[in-house]
């Protein structure tokens, strides 16, 4: 039986609400089609309808948009702070939704649409495209197959997120407690934290040391280094900054079997022949270790990106499997509740237990969303270029 | 004018202290000799006799050799602990003092050893040959000389220390609060302690996270991740174990004019065309990073080693010259109080601002040592071979 195609609702026509209906208008997501659009700037909206025609509908809020009936899903593309309840308007008018990254700002927020998803039977997803890139599934293929044996550290080096002043300055929500509710972590780095769970796994605790405007004009973090510990005992490391230039982005994860490397979209698998753990026990000979082979791993090439999100989250709602999406929209509070956890480190100066106490998250959040420059509301930016943004 | 060969006395005739002797012996240090050797182990004296001849004066204590006159210097390889008090020995009795890595155990003990060197008038020498490696010699020119820039951030990753349970069973005193006063931190990485801060300066504050007979059965650390903080906002992060196979030797630093690695000896350096800091203020194009040019650096062939160390002691000696030393005694304090601030810090579960407060660790470690397997005195282990020990 052939279905009518999945109608689209765009919601936040910025840059990237522009570059995902580009890819919907021009027929590149199979059994669906843009249908409308809101955006609470007269301005975007303009500029939406010149590139993609009247046929378009057109909403000045959320809102109308959701409860048009014009509408079978929604893409939320809005400034973080405004994922969660659209996606709770969205799921309690039976829409199915797919929401921009980060899912929210804090884990509180995002509970809130997560049980609205559940109690909605619709489809959730979330743009974690990065889940889509080959050698990305091979490295969570590598360490789920138990081929590295038990993990024992990790280290994630993630400094090319180099933003210069001009960015920040191109729209006031960014780089603000009000606006944004983070820095680095809310706005670069949530692609790579939902790639280090979902490659190792929550941590238990976290102690993040974070630099507020450290490199920029701005109010939020913009430096950190976080040290987190896993129940098994494994360390791990997250390093990233908006202030250098040319930056680093390498992992590394040591295990039982070798060493995993994953830099310049390339893995290298250092493995013993051994486990290292038998080789400690049986070993006699003072000095040595165990023989290693180096090993180049295939991961194939880039995977399909943002259109490949929407168009599994499509399938998914057209089948009614929500095991075809690339990531399950539930699945966002988890690297959302990692960087919460960094940032209350640092605010505590103390160790940060997971799962992060969300009431008292939000109150530390609240003070600097008071002392704040800008306030949510307060106007908008206009659309950005996102071409080679992630 | 032809001075006489400087007769050198070699305290400590482990494995270490027999590998120094053999290259004396062999005449390899231009303008010294082997003249005596003590050890309270009979069978490392015998063993080094059969080595070395009977012409060498052999003595069952330091005290004895120092006080001999039968040697105008001393080279201290003896378990940690006894290094500092057997330099104020040699210094008070107007030897010359070449010490191996670490200088000590605790850095109230090394001060007092620093403090007869200065009252003494001698020549204090530390065996940090890792100083004389051509790489490392030209990335503390890069650091120093300001090509990188103001530095924002560094990261070592030395991991590659892998030690097997046969390697701590080998010597009773091996890995235990008596007996050497810690573990990885101690044994294995004294010269990359020094070479951090020799290439980077000291940090004012640490933050550490220990782990204890983690991968062994021992009493000390054996994996260690230490995030500190220098005077100008600039982090670093140290990452050590000796329970990884095949570990990694990963040293970069971000820095104002790019980014500086060195690797498997080699090292290149990520440079700027123009400051960051400049392109920050100047840029105005949203999404942009300044030009930068991958840089591979000549560095040459590795140095010198142990030898090195040991003729510029005696070069320093001849010529009456401190600074033709490779390394000075009185910096070995530098490392350790750097390690020191590791594993107080670990105890305290807290930050730890240096200077450490040296009698606030000596009583830390006190506790430590009371319930320690080991005492020192205790009986010591036969001769390890040390080839491809560092």
């Amino acid at each position: 039986m052939q279905m009518d195609k999945l109608r689209i609702g765009i919601i936040g026509a910025g840059g990237m609400g522009t570059n995902h209906a580009g890819y919907i208008h021009r027929g590149e997501v199979d059994g669906a089609e843009l249908a409308a659009v809101a955006d609470i700037n007269p301005k975007n909206l303009e500029l939406f309808k010149s590139r993609f025609g009247d046929d378009i509908a057109v909403f000045d809020s959320a809102e109308g948009l959701i409860e048009s009936g014009l509408v079978d899903g929604v893409l939320v593309a809005t400034p973080h702070y405004d994922h969660p309840p659209i996606g709770v308007k969205a799921f309690e008018n039976g829409l199915h939704v797919l929401l921009e990254k980060p899912v929210g700002v804090y884990t509180k927020q995002v509970r809130e649409v997560n049980a609205a998803a559940d109690a909605s039977g619709k489809i959730f997803g979330a743009m974690f495209q990065q889940r889509t890139s080959a050698a990305h599934i091979k490295m969570r293929d590598l360490l789920r197959s138990g081929e590295l044996g038990e993990m024992k550290r990790n280290c994630w080096l993630i400094t090319d997120w180099y933003r210069s002043q001009s960015y920040y300055d191109s729209g006031g929500w960014r780089a603000t407690w009000g606006g944004e509710g983070g820095g680095v972590l809310l706005n670069q780095c949530p692609h790579q934290l939902d790639l280090w769970q979902w490659f190792c796994g929550m941590p238990v605790r976290v102690r993040a040391f974070c630099s507020f405007g450290k490199y920029h004009d701005i109010e939020v973090e913009d430096d950190v280094t976080a040290y987190v510990e896993y129940e098994n005992g494994a360390t791990g490391l997250f390093v990233t900054t908006t202030g250098e230039a040319p930056g680093t982005n390498l992992f590394e994860v040591a295990g039982d079997m070798g060493r995993l490397e994953l830099s310049g979209g390339k893995i290298s698998f250092d493995r013993n022949r051994i486990s290292e753990r038998q080789f400690n026990r049986e070993y006699q000979g003072g000095f040595g270790e165990p023989e290693h082979w180096q090993c180049d791993i295939p991961a194939g090439g880039g995977g399909g990106g943002h259109k490949e999100v929407t168009r599994r989250w499509v399938e998914a709602i057209r089948k009614g499997d929500s095991s075809l999406l690339v990531a399950d929209g539930r699945d966002g509070i988890k690297g959302l509740e990692i960087s919460n956890a960094m940032l209350m480190s640092e605010w505590t100066d103390d160790w940060v237990e997971l799962p992060v106490d969300e009431k008292e998250y939000l109150e530390l959040l609240r003070k600097r969303i008071k002392d704040s420059d800008y306030r949510p509301g307060q106007g908008d930016d206009g659309v950005m270029d996102v071409d080679g943004s992630f």
